[in-house]
């Protein structure tokens, strides 16, 4: 049988979970890398060839699907337009107030090139997208909550580190676990940010910077810290490289409602990952056979984990799930 | 905005439960209740016409979807496959092994009345099922492991019942937090079924009869207690009546896996129902949704909750979807 060809765009974080993923995915091959380093053969990569983007065109008919595996802030609204065109496209946009904006770019320019763009994919956006949205369906007399955590928020570290006088920062998310135990005993209660999450940085100081200051910038920092309980904790690079570099996450869907006569009904959908950046992936990898198969059954434009039929996503024909899962 | 017009065959406890919560389905109303009973208007229901379910065909024209709301060991083997070839339905037929053999027959009797049959739908099969498949999809280098409960198994519970000198009984199906906190914890172990639940029977005894050798029969009887721990409690009607009469049920799905160079995965759905007719009635209610629009579509046969893209079963319109739940 004829494998399906993935492509990884981008070789951060993610996209190195891709590639340590991707032999799990058995009706898979890596077919390239593409960087936009020069000269692209700097990356090193022993398990598949390395293109510069500029010569993606030259790949289109070697590629079943090409996972775009850049950042949500600058690399996808650029690369998402341009590469859905050529390339069935999954990718993990994660600015959830521009996705209806980006979706109609990839949207437009997927069906241009006949090709099928899957956006938005990855635990949350992704997986918890889906869980709040069956959740709701089911049971509509009700509330969802999203909870994150606990687990390295790489946008809040980011912030963290951009503090003048800061070397290294990573930033813990924590759910308050009293307010979960509200929701999970029936209540539903109205809940501000701060009564959700806390967050705990981890920072490493330069020698002659002002502490005091760096915690208090943190602390006050617009849409990143302000609102929510922070803890600022600082210790040295050493630590930090030893006791701060994984990249573990999770965070739960919780959704409590009524029913008929008033009957509570509690639905809780929970992830505790010990490397955020692999399961993203994995949940792209799974989601590049859906591209691939929308494509071959002749479809195009932009997806969402919402238009998809459970089944694209699994290697097993629909008669095992049927016989084995249902 | 026409509404979709469900009706109800049989009018049990998932009858009853579709019943009580077809209101907090905003787009549907109540178009029928269909009965065996003779004459049907023995059954007093106040909410819509109460028709005799040989007089079907005459409804054709004036329902939307129907709800098969028998059950699965002697009603729905025949009724699915009646009523499928005039009706849009979705049931909860939940004998696992003949779901493949049944979902074939739905098959040829929608296809050849141009409908949509939507089977084995409520939380397991169903709900389950979904994660189940989502699980190993995304995760695919794991284990799955499904436990249900603490709750009231009506299959168990009636299995008690037909023991001589039985008045009354419950059942409740109990999971092991042991075996479940050791998946959690990242084992992957094999489980016999008695590591995975116990069971608790309340009985109510007739004056005359031998306790030593009802508890005896229940814990013996095989396919339903001879491979559990079973408890058995003899108990008064009245404490029966009192003590015994809702039907909570619930379970989780737990799936443990690996990604990459080894990093563990933990995914993890749970329910908690306090009424399990209820919940299931209200999944089935959301399927409707799917039934009804498959239909205009213009497709016809049988469908699973693997078939059916998520958003078909939601209230709102897909661009919603993505602006608020995505």
């Amino acid at each position: 049988m004829q494998k399906i060809r993935v492509a990884i765009n981008g070789y951060g974080n993610l996209g190195r979970g891709a590639e340590a993923c991707l032999a799990q995915f058995p009706d898979m091959e890596l077919a390239a890398v593409f960087t936009r380093r020069k000269p692209a053969d700097a990356l090193k990569i022993k398990t598949a060839p390395v293109v510069h983007v500029n010569d993606a065109a030259d790949w289109t008919d070697k590629i079943d699907v090409m996972l775009l595996c850049g950042g949500s802030a600058k690399d996808l609204p650029e690369q998402g337009p341009q590469f859905s065109r050529m390339f069935n496209t999954v990718d993990s946009f994660d600015t959830h107030s521009k996705i209806p904006e980006y979706m109609a770019k990839i949207d437009a320019s997927a069906k241009k090139g006949g090709k099928i763009g899957i956006v938005s994919i990855g635990w949350d956006p992704g997986i918890f997208s889906l869980m709040r949205m069956y959740m709701g369906a089911i049971a509509p007399a009700g509330q969802t909550y999203s909870f994150w955590g606990e687990g390295v928020s790489q946008g809040h570290s980011d912030a963290a580190r951009r503090v003048d006088g800061v070397i290294g920062a990573v930033q813990y998310t924590r759910p308050l676990v009293s307010a979960m135990e509200r929701i999970r005993n029936g209540e539903m209660p109205a809940l501000a940010t701060r009564e959700k999450h806390t967050r705990e940085v981890f920072v490493v100081a330069a020698e002659t910077a002002d502490k005091a200051r760096i915690e208090r910038e943190i602390k006050n920092m617009p849409n990143y810290f302000d609102e929510y309980e922070t803890s600022v904790n600082f210790i040295s690079l050493e630590e930090l490289h030893e006791k701060h570099s994984a990249l573990p996450h999770g965070g739960n869907v919780i959704h409590t409602a009524k029913t008929g006569a008033g009957n509570m009904q509690t639905l809780e959908f929970s992830l505790k990952l010990n490397s955020n950046p692999e399961f993203t992936a994995s949940v792209m990898l799974a989601y590049a056979r859906a591209a691939y198969r929308l494509h071959k059954s002749g479809e195009s434009g932009a997806r969402t984990a919402f238009d998809i039929p459970p089944k694209l996503i699994a290697a097993d024909a629909p008669d095992e799930l049927v016989r084995n899962l249902l």
